[in-house]
C-alpha cells in the first residue's frame, strides 16, 4: 500500500478503530483532547534543554519523536475524516490565507505573527 | 499538483517557508511548540460544551476547525521533514506497535489505556 | 510554615530551585513549556473518559491528580515571582475584567464564551 | 481581603462562580481542557521568539502574561476545590517527592530528568 497518500493512511486508522469498535469513544472534542495530550508529549522531549543537550535529545529520542508524530497524525486524519474535511485541501486553502497574512516583502526573516508586522 | 501525498503537501509548506526565509526559527522545539499551541486552539472550539452545544459548535465552526487542522498538520510535516523522518512509515509502524498493546480480543469497545486492559 | 500562603508556597519552590542551580534553565519560555506539559498530563487522566469511567478515573487516580496540580502551582509560582508579578493581585485584576465581560444577567447559566453571549 | 491566601483567592473564584451558575459546566474533565488552553495561550506569547526578541515580548506583553497567569491559577483553585484536594498542602507533598526524585548532588546545575541522571 502507498504509504504517502493521506487516503491510504487514514484507511489504516480507520480500519484499526473499526477492529476495536472505538468510533464511540471518538468524538471531534475527545481527538481534540488527544491531539493536544500528543503533542505536548512531544514538545515534554525538548523540554529545559537548549544547544548541545537539546542536539542530543534530538537525535537520541529519534524513535520516540517519531512515534509522537505518528500519533498526532493519528488524531488529525480521524478528526478530518469524522467531520468529513478534506485534509490536504484544506492544507491548500490555509496557505493561501497565510500568502495574504505574511507577504513576502514584509515577513521574509522576520519571526513574528502578522499583527506585529510593520 | 495532488493534494492528497504527503510529499505533495511537504513541498507546498516547503516553498512557503523558503520564500520567507524562516527556517532559521524553525528548530524542531519550536515546531513542538507551535504543534501544542495550534493544537489547543483546536480543543478550545470545543471548550465547556456538551451535547448540543457542541454539536452546534461543530457545524458553525467547520471553516475554523478545517483551518486548525491544517496549522496543525502543517507543523508536524516540517517537523518530520527536518528530522528526516518519513510520515507515513512512522505511521505504519506506530499502527503495528498498537496492535500489539490494544489486542482486538483485549480492547475492544474498551476506552482504556492498554495498562488498564484486563 | 503556612501551607496557605502565596508567598510560603513561593520560599518552598525557590529554595529548592537555589538549592539545585536551576534559575539558569527557568526562562519565562522554558517555564511557560513546562506548565502545558504538565497541564496536558493532567487532562490525560481524564482522557476518553465519559459517565462512570471518567468518575473512576478522578477517584482512583486523585493523588495523581494532586500531583499534578501542585506541578502546575509550582511553575506559575515561578513564573510570577521571576517576572514580579503579583499573582493574588494578577487574579483579583482578572476576576474584575471577567465581571465585565461576563456581567451576570447575560452569562448566568450558559456555557458561552463572552463574544458568543447575547 | 487577604490577595495572598489560596482560601481567600479560592473564595473569588467560587463566588464568581455561583452568581453565574457555571458549576454544572465545571467537571473536573472540562477544567482540565481549560487549564491546557490557557497554559497554551501563555506559551504562545513567548512563542518563535529568541534572545532580543523573546525578551522584548516578555517586556511588552507584561499584562496579559499575568491575565494568563491569573487564569491558569483560576482553573487550577476550581479544580482543586470541587475535588477536595488541599493545594497548599499538595505542593508541599510534591516537593518532598521532588526532593527524592532530584537530590542536590546528583541533580545541581543539570537539566534533565531524574530519569537522565548519572
Amino acid at each position: 500500500m502507498p504509504k504517502d497518500s493521506l487516503a491510504a493512511l487514514t484507511k489504516l486508522v480507520l480500519d484499526f478503530r473499526a477492529a476495536r469498535d472505538w468510533k464511540q469513544f471518538h468524538t471531534p472534542k475527545e481527538l481534540a483532547i488527544s491531539l493536544v495530550v500528543e503533542s505536548a508529549e512531544l514538545l515534554e522531549i525538548f523540554q529545559w534543554k537548549q544547544g548541545v543537550e537539546l542536539d542530543q535529545a534530538v537525535a537520541k529520542r529519534r524513535t520516540e519523536i517519531a512515534d509522537e508524530l505518528a500519533d498526532c497524525l493519528h488524531s488529525i486524519l480521524l478528526l478530518a475524516h469524522d467531520l468529513k474535511i478534506d485534509l490536504g485541501e484544506a492544507l491548500f486553502e490555509k496557505m493561501n490565507k497565510m500568502e495574504e497574512k505574511y507577504p513576502v516583502a514584509k515577513a521574509k526573516g522576520k519571526p513574528r505573527k502578522y499583527n506585529e508586522l510593520e
